[in-house]
């Protein structure tokens, strides 16, 4: 029976870039189907007590390079953004309306690369607006669906989720009701859908 | 040439036991050396501003799942131990006086085993005298150097050269200069050894 993994994501985490580069091909490999959670981040932490691993300097000096080793392994183009850390409520709540709308997969692509391939300043509202413009979607009605208040209830509605299925940062897998947690465990995740 | 590995633990961790369960194995395999350093976990906190994993209690649940699925991938018993989290002061102290008298090996295996293979409230200094006795350990000696100002000072000076090299958490390897941290990093230190 083919299996579905829950992909919860926030376009701010260079991790979950990393996952996102992958996640897709190993879904397709062992025919499993990839449910999309675009979710906010740092409503999680704001949650479950947690903050950003770059809170403690040491840790974020290691994770940097320990991002960079798996972006070789992985043949992923990635560069850190100097404009770290990006607000991204106004980029999650596109994705959902991206998703409503049948185009999250080239939103998520879009986003992803500007951000972690490309090094754009993404909370300069400036160039998310060329990012939209550029990848051929219709900015204008994307930057009014981020003003929409079912769009907005819906990113706290999966944010909220997340929670209760015990996330507590990104990026995070629920694969049969088991959560991983982490690009490093995509190997978990395999073994799960396999 | 031969390759070595510097192994950063402290037995209250217990990604650090399975750590350990694994690293000379590997060393072995490849002809490394592992230059045992014990250290104090709660010091490099401390001096970092990093905690523990379970201080966010969604990460500690997450976790003790992991471990436990790592446990079973590696082949290992373990049992999460009800005295956690453990006030290893002493015991590292002790580490130090054993590797100065050429034990090490095996006060490694009677301490971790004691914590995390046998479950034993290892705060308790009575069930620590046993484990050592049991053991077939002098452990007035090991007591009376847990007081011995020329240890307390070297397990200051091991900590603070941990976080001089860049540590915060544990377990944490270092080979060729470079740091890995954490017991899921012990594919990159093999490909470091290799």
């Amino acid at each position: 029976m083919s299996k579905t993994i829950e992909f919860y994501y926030d376009y701010g985490s260079p991790a979950t870039y990393l996952a996102w580069s992958q996640i897709y091909k190993l879904a397709e490999k062992h025919g499993a189907t990839v449910v999309r959670k675009p979710a906010l981040l740092g409503g999680i932490f704001k949650e479950t007590g947690n903050a950003a691993p770059a809170n403690v300097p040491a840790k974020g000096k290691w994770l940097f390079k320990d991002l960079d080793r798996y972006a070789n392994r992985y043949g992923v183009p990635m560069q850190f953004n100097q404009a770290f850390p990006i607000n991204t409520i106004y980029l999650m709540r596109g994705a959902l309306y991206a998703q409503q709308e049948g185009f999250i997969e080239a939103y998520d692509e879009a986003i992803f690369n500007a951000v972690w391939r490309d090094n754009k300043n993404m909370n300069d509202p400036e160039v998310v607006g060329a990012v939209l413009t550029e990848a051929g979607f219709d900015t204008a009605a994307i930057l009014a669906a981020t003003q929409d208040s079912d769009i907005k209830k819906k990113l706290f509605a999966v944010t909220a989720e997340a929670v209760e299925n015990g996330l507590f940062g990104m990026p995070a897998f629920i694969v049969d009701g088991e959560l991983y947690w982490g690009q490093d465990r995509m190997d978990w995740v395999e073994e799960a859908i396999s």
